[in-house]
């Protein structure tokens, strides 16, 4: 089922060359003021025509379909379409007979005994990511913590200054770039996440796995505590209850414990590539355009979590 | 809600030390065989006992309370109980003060007022991974495919005939190693997996994080991947249509392109340590004892998504 | 949540006088035929015009707005929406402060605190019903058995040469009336619904009871074989393993037994009279439109039910 | 899936003749005293041993087998079972070949394949409404209002004072009763209930039709709200918000209005009757045992509804 969420669900649909792409969210509390400005600051982040971003760049306007009366949600379900605009379907007629790497083409062929929209990727485009985030913008206003997530490195360089020049380079290569993304949330009270399997670390990774290119997450120290020593990994509680260092990344047993939730997304390079000939606009590095989707998805997750 | 599942659904209860913990299985096609000598070899590779792991060892002998009829499931919920019986609560009398860093005693206080039961973590201890063990050897026979985990690293080495003297001597100094698992799962069919919530990455990433402990999740190249480009990454198809090379780790879009599936887990190192006076019988490395439970929890997503 | 359904799950959005109302299905067989014109003659039957419908009358027709690609279903959410024309928001402008009689008015500023779209009852209007019939064209063709659902009696009379005039004077005084509607699903395979909650009576009924002004449902004999005996009520086996008689309704022990299903819905008359001074269009006798929304709920249900 | 509800949910395991019959209830609240004895006073009500019921008495001793410590619910799942003890496994011997009329036997060996338990019914059989029972012991804690439920008529006779003949005349012709059991919930504040999918009366009927052998249920005025007109079946406001008369029955909406919530069940004959040869030991008036399984499935509703 294309949804996510017990208490907050988000529900995704549409096509990248469809007539439009959007989001269901039900379980909005009422009363939360909400009004089609509120999502521009984040759409903007995930806005294409950055150097490293694909030339495909469309209006992003969304429509509010329903729940919304007066500036203020209803509690019921909220719509929200954005119309597919430009669109080069002539780029990808071939795609039936010649499914690009890396992408869903295929293994969505396979599935759908050949049914499904195979134009951009159909179903399965990043185009879909525009709901996310405006998914996020309604989380954020029911889980109204502190969301910051930036990107880390690309192509594992983590000088920024130098990443302008790496980009360019790759790009006049053909090439693509990947990218390691760092979201910390800070404020989120002690006790969300639930036992045994709707850890918060299950629930974040469920989520972040869902955005496509994703190949990893890990948690405060991560893959290195693998490495490390008990008495190197444990956190020591404050007298407040709270650990006072934060190796665990802000959960003890998949509940939250009162320190930010600190973890880190591993992006793979876009896949397509003018190297081996595959037609339509690309990003060079995608990644650059996720760090408002990963903050989306926790806010997703921890509106979900919260009462 | 301590479930998991839509189509094959596993339900955990239990509390280490009270009289049993155990799962209830639904959605189990009828006429599998099934007795309770099934359950044994893969119970044997969690028991405790070996080098680095804890002296407190169960019987862990199955009791099929419900849904199998004259050595075959009826469809009905398979209910499986373990007997706790080697339980030494005077050991945590005083955990409700004292919580242990890292576990999960502090924000389960937190999360239900005081009244959760606080013996050896309760409902939180990984005494109730058992009940993943058997839920696994079932999902096995409905997902029946080729599952492979093992410890690739502890401690962030790689030569196992060195493993013994590292775990003699981290115990001897009171504390504890992490360590890496890696799992394989070979035959899986194309075409699992949903989009766009519930790729195969965000369900097997769910169910992962459900295990205590760990602290991230890739899948193929993962986090290296980050560092490659585009032309390294990509997978180019075969002329059966199944990729060649598998540096996606056996997915594509979230849905099995045909090649096995390939995942490594980070576990932290067991958090209750002597060094630091926490009383109990822990492992030196949990870790060791989880490869079993990673390859039940790729069975139990792998069945869930299986017709 | 305003969704239903595991395999196939219908979700409903919009408000009555918001700019659309709709469904998004999910879990919809790839390569089904769909267009537009499939939904035409049930949405016919439920358009009012006829005696005893009110005088709103929307053009009803659907957008398919995702899911739908070369005239066929996609495997992905199939998403239709109704543009709302009609609507005359000044006739309910005083609902805020003067709840109707049997309406959600009240009960919906209560719940929502008052931020709940009031106009035309907002998202509890029984326009949004136009979404279910179009949810229930194409469960019917996902469960592909013969629905017919008809008006047994108005008001008590169940001659229906009589019910013209007895509309018309109802409408003269300003008054309205209930009608009992019965369904009959021919051609269902034995063996849909689940033991013990989901048994086929239980999601029936749970779907019949989400259409507005439903206030009873019944099985078979239904309330009259509370006054039976078991030698009168109960069903002999044929030789095929399909009782010969259907007293039960299509049932035994919550599973289709082979027989048609068969049961009757009981509707309140309409809440909105003019003998008490209620503003608006209203139909003397909404449940003249229901048959076609009742097959629909069966039709959802089974899809749901079948593989 | 054998469960119900998404906060407060209640799965229901085993078979009639298996080892053990019982539920798990998730979502329970932390912190609500809690004890055997709790359960004794609904369990007697349910028991057989009264004239028109069963000689099968069970000692129906609810052992608790996880998520109660030191006397209270701890927020974990609460797993509660009930030994089969009064088994006559002979008497059912030649079911697998001989379907009772009336019973699951036979919708259940199509729907299996064969492999389910038919020895009294299996997982179809009444026995399991003993977990409904505890269920709704703790449910009543959840959602604490006034629960009565009663019989309002056996066999078509409204004069309690008659039902012993009755009763005894219809056991001497090897014959059985139906019978209507009335349910009124009072207390329950306004504002419960979900549009469109859930509203109270869907979950009701829901939960109500998963009791072996309902044949229909109606709430308020119900089937002859169909031959009233809208002046006589509509409920005028008090100065409250509440309707000061109750022919809806509690709802409006979907939602509850401050009402009591008032329905009725009816129940079929027992289909086992000795006329017809069927072997076994059974009720004359298995409705006899109904209302307090009744007044369950209702605080089973109302507690996943409540907050």
């Amino acid at each position: 089922m294309n949804s996510f969420g017990n208490k907050f669900r988000v529900s995704i649909l549409g096509e990248s060359h469809g007539p439009y792409v959007g989001v269901v969210l039900d379980g909005v509390k009422p009363g939360l003021p909400l009004c089609g400005e509120d999502f521009q600051a984040d759409l903007d982040r995930r806005r294409a025509g950055a150097p490293g971003t694909t030339p495909r760049v469309e209006a992003d306007k969304p429509e509010i379909v329903s729940g919304v009366f007066e500036g203020h949600t209803t509690g019921a379900p909220i719509t929200i379409l954005f119309k597919n605009e430009n669109t080069r379907s002539q780029d990808y007629a071939a795609l039936k007979d010649n499914p690009r790497p890396g992408h869903a083409d295929q293994t969505a062929k396979v599935k759908y005994g050949g049914f499904n929209d195979p134009r951009g990727g159909g179903h399965f485009s990043g185009r879909l990511t525009v709901g996310i985030v405006v998914a996020g913008v309604v989380a954020k206003k029911m889980a109204p913590w502190c969301y910051e997530a930036e990107i880390l490195e690309i192509g594992g360089n983590n000088r920024p200054e130098e990443w302008p020049a790496l980009i360019e380079q790759t790009r006049s290569e053909g090439d693509s770039l990947g990218a390691v993304v760092e979201c910390r949330v800070s404020g989120v009270p002690a006790g969300l996440g639930e036992p045994f399997w709707d850890s918060v670390e299950s629930r974040l990774a469920h989520a972040i796995f869902a955005i496509p290119g994703v190949r990893g997450i890990e948690f405060g120290d991560g893959f290195a505590s693998a490495r490390m020593k008990g008495s190197e990994h444990n956190d020591a509680f404050g007298e407040d209850g709270i650990p006072v260092t934060n190796h665990a990344g802000g959960a003890n047993g998949g509940i939250t414990n009162g320190n930010p939730l600190v973890f880190r997304v591993a992006f793979k390079p876009t896949a397509s590539i003018a190297k081996a000939g595959i037609p339509g606009r690309h990003d060079v590095c995608f990644a650059l355009r996720t760090p408002v989707i990963v903050e989306a998805m926790a806010a997703i997750v921890l509106a979900d979590f919260n009462d």
